[in-house]
């Protein structure tokens, strides 16, 4: 059988169309699509999926990847090929690996019952009634093992399911990564619990109009560079990015008009996964590789952006004047130092997306242990309200007096994204030791941020990040940009190095 | 080979499911969709628009439409079935026929070009510049021509074209039906225009608030009721209804500050449809059938609630004083009288979804002539501009001074819809002789619609026509309802009642 690279592609490129299509028809689903119509909706995702599914498992494509050199067992790619169409190769060989083990009705009751498990979470959610949820978590978890059951893992289910957020990583490095860091972590929090700063952020909690906030909103999002005739900005019950086409990256963001800090920290966050969808070149536009690499990868530029240049001194220095030209009520007599110490504010909280950059990775810690327990069977959906409160508590001091601000408060779940939370955590890890790099190739920086200028930073990331795509691994990615692999270090200094001003540790 | 309607239905949801998702794509582009994704888009849909016809001309399914009794030449369904079964088995082999004749690459090329050349014409028509639209204009039209040739025709290429929208209809039944009716409306026009009543309706070109407009048109929506549960408002450049499943169908119009009619009339316009779509029972849910049963039918649903009731004087005995609440200035001192009067003005005019009930008809049977013209090739698309207007001329007496308000107002022709046009007119035409049953049917009726009572309206057409979707053909539809064929007379009797009063004619 002879065929070209070309071939490939176009079946790639068919299969990229078809979970597009897929992502219009969630991004639909949180924004804009009437209650009622969930029913459809799941029926729809569940073809989608099941077209997509086949697409990828048919024999044809097996073939296609046999001659090209792929070998399936081992990923291994032989041949004379570039570094790009060496990666498109193994990328669509590792989709094939994977998805002929699983069967396409299995595929298809997923895509169905995510949907409608995302909805009855919704429910849930605002009534605080995790009993709404339940049955249909049982559910994702069951079909969760099932698949990592038919995937095959080396240590344990969850290694099945992570790879499909952090390709190639084990959940044995996680773990490796996550304890050595929790307790440096703990450390920290008692620190700073323990220093006499108290921060004023009261006025963060004072009145903001909200389509104040969204002009506001939209101002940053220009200055980031985010074009608006490739994207869109709305408003869901839990902001996400998405990508409905190689010029079609959307994110969303939900505002509080008595919390200054949701809405805009959410618009950088996705701003900065959006800024790296598209952000793909040329080269590899039109293709399966035109994704990010990993989800962890992802999480460090949606989490460099807010946390890192979002909640940075320098970057408030141009920004803080011009919200004050939006609310010059709510931060009468508020200075920027006053302003970025109480953006900065470390305190055990509740709400995983409202939390702090130090205490936030404690909310990932959690939910890590929680879901592996879950997918093992060491614990089951109907304890997991009370394993959740107990958990709080022992790791931040504190518990949830509900369900909606504890256990239902996020959609991974939901959604059936099991094996999602750890990228959180390493992306804080992988955006620390980037910028460590970026700061150091660029010198002048602070003085750049401090004149709005936030152009250098996408450049440098477009240089050495975004271009690639997932041509590279997350952990080759971090070695070439970085030197060496992911290192808690550089994420530990990051907060040593920035609190020990706001809290004179 | 033995097989059950079951397995029909099946497949036939597939399809119907596919098709949903090919008008959330529509739905999204004409919407919220970022400009530079048109590209993703049209590919995206030419996607979609390939599978769905590989569907729907599967050997299979032509076995399975064979065993199930039907005759794949004449239609007929030879078996002991129900009449929806019956309906079913007739709707997917007529699809089924169709389809075969078409090779999947025209099918696509065809999607994508409609895709394009509908940003095309946004720019071209944003830009009053028919050049930017007119190569698009020419490839749609070459792909429509393949298309009628391929399926097939008696008379003229135009037959096989109207068949998608007027399904069973012949273009010679449009034109028998259309040339007595044209010279009557003609001189219905005329005695208009000789009469010497002049129409004082200034006010309506005040100032009115948009997001007001909303409100009060959402005020509406709930008392036609429309389920806002499963359906949506949203704006787009042109006003249209879609479903995008059995319990999503959403509507769009376009607002004027300065022009009170656009906003409100397109959306009771298109609650009319809405409600068709969202009126089928449960016995064909789920199907294809599911569906209006002709665009003239649907269009008999948009145009009665439009025009019939929406600009009676008895549904704004109830309305008039609600809106004068929203707008107090604009309307200070304009009685009920002198507003029923003004939202009924006959005045030839340019654009046609701002016409007048009256001449409406004649920018349809322009649009007809000069669509058939087209496709015969009697016609060139660079001659097309100056065609239009030496039309508008002859029969509306005036001229567009540019293509804005000319040849470039439609979306119709950038979107592959040709052979749509005629069912507008088709569409009033139904719609009074329907309402001439009901008024007989429900004794009382006005003084019903004066107290606001329009679920009286809709429970009717719920009975008569939205329950049987597209089990019965138009035309048979009507005679079950009315108990004759289509007949211009009512529509000519309809207008002369009404205008009668409003002109002392």
């Amino acid at each position: 059988m002879n065929v070209s690279i070309g071939e490939l592609k176009q079946m790639g490129r068919e299969i990229h169309r078809l979970e597009q299509i897929s992502a219009l028809l969630g991004w639909d689903q949180e924004t804009y699509m009437p209650v009622k119509a969930i029913g459809d909706r799941a029926e729809q995702q569940s073809l989608i999926q099941g077209i997509i599914h086949s697409k990828i498992t048919d024999s044809g494509l097996g073939k296609v990847l046999n001659s090209l050199g792929a070998d399936l067992e081992s990923l291994d790619v032989k041949g004379d090929y570039s570094d790009t169409d060496r990666a498109l190769i193994r990328h669509i060989a590792r989709m094939y690996k994977k998805a002929v083990k699983l069967p396409k009705d299995l595929v298809e009751r997923t895509a169905r019952e995510e949907s409608i498990s995302q909805a009855r979470w919704i429910d849930a959610r605002r009534n605080s009634d995790f009993s709404i949820f339940a049955p249909h978590l049982k559910i994702i978890l069951d079909l969760k093992r099932e698949t990592a059951d038919l995937l095959g893992y080396d240590d344990e289910r969850y290694d099945a399911l992570l790879d499909d957020y952090e390709p190639w990583m084990k959940t044995r490095e996680i773990v490796e990564v996550f304890s050595k860091f929790q307790k440096e972590l703990k450390e920290f929090i008692e620190k700073i619990k323990s220093s006499n700063t108290s921060i004023d952020d009261s006025f963060l909690y004072r009145d903001y109009d909200i389509e104040k906030q969204e002009a506001f909103g939209k101002e940053i999002l220009n200055s980031m560079g985010y074009d608006f005739s490739r994207g869109r900005l709305d408003v869901s019950a839990h902001p996400f990015t998405t990508s409905l086409g190689y010029d079609d990256t959307r994110i969303t963001t939900r505002y509080k008009k008595n919390n200054f800090k949701t809405g805009i920290f959410g618009i950088i966050h996705e701003c900065g996964h959006g800024l790296y969808e598209l952000g793909f070149p040329d080269k590899i536009r039109g293709t399966l590789l035109a994704d990010g690499t990993s989800m962890g990868i992802h999480e460090s530029q949606s989490r460099m952006w807010e946390n890192i240049i979002g909640r940075s001194r320098s970057f408030w220095k141009t920004f803080f004047p011009k919200l004050k030209g939006y609310f010059p009520e709510a931060l009468k007599g508020v200075s920027l130092d006053e302003f970025h110490r109480a953006v900065n504010a470390v305190l055990p909280s509740l709400i995983r997306v409202e939390a702090d950059e130090v205490t936030y990775n404690m909310h990932i810690i959690i939910r890590f242990n929680l879901e592996r327990r879950l997918l093992n069977e060491k614990l089951t959906v109907d304890e997991l309200p009370e394993a959740w409160n107990h958990e709080y508590g022992t790791y931040l001091g504190i518990e949830p007096e509900n369900d909606s601000e504890g256990v239902l408060q996020d959609i991974h779940w939901s959604g059936g994204m099991i094996g999602y939370f750890p990228t959180y955590t390493l992306g804080n890890l992988y955006a620390a030791q980037f910028y460590n790099t970026l700061k150091k190739e660029i010198p002048g920086l602070e003085a750049e941020l401090e004149k709005g200028n936030l152009k250098i930073v996408l450049d440098w990331l477009r240089e050495k990040i975004h271009r690639h795509g997932s041509v590279y691994s997350a952990s080759d990615l971090c070695r070439m940009v970085t030197g060496e692999s992911v290192n808690p270090g550089y994420f530990m200094s990051y907060l040593d190095n920035k609190y020990r001003h706001i809290y004179d540790l």
